[in-house]
């Protein structure tokens, strides 16, 4: 393969050149890590698992008219993407109480919000990806009030179409985050979400048992991270391989 | 068990006087009826299916903060449901072309809208269901202007939800239509979704082979519409029995 010229290099994903303009390739690592970073290992097969579940989100959004970044897998380990101007926000919907909110609220792991609540992180990994009010988002302009109100309303599509996929196959989504992008068109500029969207960054509990199947597995050392990941991919009957089925449809275990 | 006062009887369904004030028995019966009921049939076990789905459903969208009149299924062809004022439309989302749009609008089945449809059709059974503007709704007072704003929002809810819980099983949710009810309490008012979610609905393709699993399959002699049924229900992990999970989720088949 010829040498390609890396973009950025994020702890869990590597972004090249594309091949076309305004394309990317994203490279997904097996590398874990949490509590920003302070917590490292490597699983082997995640990447090959969360590309290919972010490949059968980020398709099933834009089935419903939710735009992505996402274009086409081009193997186990890569996608090709919209290059985007990303806003530097870590956007989180949260159904039930977990994790950090948890902690900063002193609300009980597990405890429904009175409703979805949409927040945000400025991404910056030297601070830690710190919680701030739609205040600040306007006052430093991360982004416009009118981008903020369509980003809500977005994040609250994500939130109803993913928790009807995970309903479906037994798993509470109880929160996740995302990230959005601007691409423009001429004059005109749209959101689409970016990133990635996979058990690294969401939330997933099996209704009936409240088994994790995310990376609190890998936060918490609750198990194995490969098999959680892999629990949630063959319920959804999607199956890490390098063959995109010819309906565009992610090919069926059963 | 003692006599009940009928409340209404419809195609599929029959209401009677609930337990408790405010509430109804809703019935679901095998009867099988299509084009206005020129065509009729009983089909076998239809109607535990339907109940059972139903019930999937709408605690579904409880669970993501859609109201709903479903209380609890009572067995396995009753449910306990919030007696509503029904708003007399069928409020009718559409993702690809089929059926009568089609026929309509001359699009081909399965041609992708350009966005999610909204429309209404007037409930009157003498008149066929007729497809009504949203001038008429709003003129002849069937709900108010802030009304039909919520019902096009609730609506798109139900859609990304409902989209979401199909695609996780492999299923296009072409179509479907939902009713609407008011619930009072004091002087506060506000929209449920009503009637019943199930394959007589909706219509769901296999996004693999496009089999359809729906109402149509009777409609268009296309086999056995129990079988197509089951097949919704066997994929959603949804057993038609008359035990409710503990836990308030759906027993699961495996």
């Amino acid at each position: 393969m010829a040498r390609r010229t890396k973009i950025y290099e994020g702890k869990a994903k590597t972004l090249y050149e594309g091949p076309e303009p305004d394309t990317l390739v994203q490279y997904f690592k097996d590398d874990a890590t949490a509590f920003n970073a302070e917590k490292k290992a490597v699983i082997d097969g995640k990447g090959v698992l969360n590309n290919r579940l972010s490949e059968y989100f980020m398709v099933g959004l834009e089935q419903i008219g939710v735009p992505t970044h996402f274009l086409k897998r081009l193997n186990m380990r890569e996608q090709l993407i919209r290059r985007v101007e990303i806003i530097p926000l870590e956007v989180i919907v949260r159904n039930f109480a977990a994790g950090s909110f948890s902690k900063r609220m002193g609300i009980e792991e597990g405890t429904p919000m009175p409703r979805p609540i949409v927040e945000f992180s400025y991404k910056d990994d030297s601070l830690g990806d710190p919680l701030v009010p739609e205040e600040y988002v306007i006052a430093f302009g991360w982004a416009s009030q009118q981008e903020l109100d369509d980003i809500v309303a977005l994040a609250l599509r994500v939130n109803d179409f993913l928790s009807g996929v995970m309903y479906g196959v037994g798993i509470k989504l109880v929160d996740f985050k995302i990230e959005l992008g601007r691409v423009y068109d001429g004059d005109f500029m749209r959101l689409v979400v970016a990133d990635e969207i996979s058990p690294d960054s969401c939330r997933l509990w099996d209704i009936e048992t409240g088994r994790k199947l995310d990376k609190d597995v890998f936060r918490q050392d609750l198990g194995d991270l490969a098999d959680a990941y892999t629990e949630v991919a063959t319920r959804l009957g999607v199956m890490p391989s390098n063959v995109t089925h010819p309906s565009g449809k992610p090919t069926l275990i059963n």
